[in-house]
């Protein structure tokens, strides 16, 4: 009979698609230059040039039987071997071919994962706010997300998490840069967190997996670097997208990279690749998986998005709103002004800007800006911004 | 901690994978040529042109932020408005692109389908001999397989499956043309079923859904013709798979049909959404479905299918050996004269000529042949395939 809990997760669009809805209506009733949407994380700047060369080279030059054919279900050999390569070389790793399982995307890397180490009514420790989908992932694996609050910094708070922690704990996710803060999370934060993982599962006497979701690593500002979390510790799983780095989210391309030095990494990782053979993942696209080793290393142009970012900053800051500054993603995470982010978004609803409450992330009083969208979009929407602004000042007054 | 049975699921290989490495291991042994491998069903005939035409296309004219951009989850609504009128055109149906879900394959269109509408403790009829995964995928929603065997032409016995349906029964899948046996099923056999599907229907008081997983549709010979299932049953689903027909299956894409005809069909659908959402299917591959409707309707040149079927039924029905005349997909179904499957594969391993075992398909005493190799290669095999016939001979003389 119909599974309502797929039937609502299909019939319930997220609040996100929600708003992206609401503003296409928008548009086309008062003109694309007068809604200013901030709704979606999609990337807006150009596919590097490697990307395209890299695809039409190979539909040029390769036996097509071979270059659509099956690879195996963990991913072309070759493939593997590059991505190892280009680990080892960038974050002075040691991995190799047979750690990696090329995945449909994060999404698809982030359910294979849970799938293989979480069993049903074990729970999975997510710092909030946090990426929605995250819950629809751990409950059709049967687990329990259990949330816990970032400190006032954005940053994963230790102390709750140590505390959070059970003998039913199997993961946590941690995602930075993040989603939707725009936080990335420092190399102290990562160190202290690690270190309670070992005391809890040294207490609990089994391991605890670290699931780094990881779209946004290449998108970072301000010189910041994103720790590369197997080197801090040994039962992490890395959930890897290229979908952000090249400007590609609709091709679904990614991998899950298993820690060499997992406890019971060849356990771990047949685990994986038989949560993709349940859920329907035979392997990942293959046209796209060759052409990976030729965009290795290579990004979108994403100074425009650090442009956008300061750009955000200042002028949001001289209206008076409050934020955090972030260092990652294209996500702007900015306080409401009435504490209430329902109120907040509404309002700005009211001046044509589509922002998204907090309340969906799993915590209230913010709105996520999205500032991957053209500068020039940005600079228009400054009066609607102001004029936000003062709508609170004229309530305070008033 | 580890899901065991994911780790299973990851550990064993499929007996035809096992085949398939074994095959690779022996030909380094005694040569290339050496070694007859008729173990995968993996396409060997050339994509058409269009394909590749259509992505170069694609490539050297779109902007490519929006070409590799995610598309809804759907899937593009022109993709499936060209695939809607597809459909119409070619069967006569009246469907429209809201009834179609662009899936990840055929494998995720099943697994999204079976999500949708299979809850914990009820069953599946499935026809034997059946494709391996799908007892993988049904066990992977709280499902439970129920194998009813077909008839001695191997076409489903519909007496055998209406006893079989019980008030648990969820669903039904058919696969014609089929994998392993090439059987395609008789519209005489389609109007019993169906028919028998609707009684049950009325005595249970809910919907049985007739899942049919159609990735060998075109690939059917001797001018026979594949029925259309919607137009037969209100409550089908039709799961799609371009692999075969196009010669892409590593590209992973295909599409779910719920037939705007299914009781209650708005729940259906949203619920095929909703567990494409929680299996982590984002979209299908925006590329490649972007170049879809400039190939419907094209097919790989599967007159090389036919010739290898024809030359395989002479010689071997010469040599001694016993099948039924296979109308579609790229298989052979062989009786073993031991009427032992397992003997008569490892006999013919002696022989170096690698066929699959029919026991892993839920049916003893046969072999499958695929025959998606070069003629070639059947040609070379045929000293082989008589010294295999004849050392039976030689056993039952002796």
């Amino acid at each position: 009979m119909i599974n309502q809990k797929m039937r609502e997760l299909g019939a319930k669009r997220s609040v996100i698609r929600e708003l992206f809805e609401y503003g296409k209506k928008r548009k086309a009733e008062i003109g694309e230059d007068k809604v200013y949407d901030f709704s979606l994380g999609n990337p807006s700047v150009a596919t590097p040039e490697a990307v395209n060369a890299a695809l039409s080279d190979l539909l040029s030059s390769e036996n097509p039987v071979s270059l659509h054919g099956y690879t195996s279900a963990q991913g072309d050999p070759g493939v593997r071997a590059a991505i190892a390569d280009y680990i080892n070389f960038t974050y002075g790793e040691s991995v190799n071919a047979d750690c990696i399982y090329m995945s449909v995307g994060a999404a698809a890397a982030l359910t294979c994962s849970l799938t293989a180490v979480v069993s049903a009514g074990e729970e999975v420790i997510v710092p909030s706010p946090y990426f929605p989908e995250y819950k629809v992932f751990i409950e059709k694996c049967g687990g329990v997300i259990k949330e816990v609050a970032c400190d006032g910094e954005l940053q994963p708070d230790v102390m709750a998490i140590e505390n959070a922690i059970s003998e039913k704990t199997a993961a946590i996710i941690i995602n930075s840069p993040n989603n939707p803060t725009g936080a990335v999370y420092s190399e102290k934060n990562i160190k202290a967190l690690t270190e309670a993982l070992r005391r809890c599962e040294k207490r609990y006497g089994h391991p605890i997996y670290l699931i780094s979701d990881e779209p946004y690593r290449e998108l970072v500002y301000d010189g910041v670097t994103v720790p590369y979390l197997t080197k801090y510790y040994n039962d992490t799983i890395v959930c890897y997208s290229f979908s952000k780095s090249l400007s590609i989210p609709g091709e679904r391309i990614g991998y899950v990279l298993v820690s060499p030095r997992c406890e019971d990494f060849t356990s771990v990782y047949q685990a994986v690749c038989g949560a993709g053979r349940s859920l329907g993942y035979v392997c990942a696209p293959s046209l796209l998986q060759k052409a990976l080793p030729y965009c290795l290393g290579k990004t979108a142009d994403i100074s425009v998005y650090d442009r956008n970012r300061r750009m955000l900053m200042e002028r949001l800051s001289e209206f008076g709103f409050e934020m955090i500054r972030p260092q990652g993603a294209f996500y702007l995470f900015i306080k409401s002004p009435s504490g209430d982010a329902n109120e907040f978004c509404e309002r700005a609803k009211n001046h044509e800007i589509l922002i998204v409450p907090s309340d969906d992330f799993g915590i209230g009083g913010y709105a996520r800006l999205s500032y991957c969208v053209t500068t020039e979009q940005i600079e228009r929407s400054m009066p609607a911004f102001e004029a936000l602004a003062k709508s609170y000042k004229e309530k305070e007054n008033g």
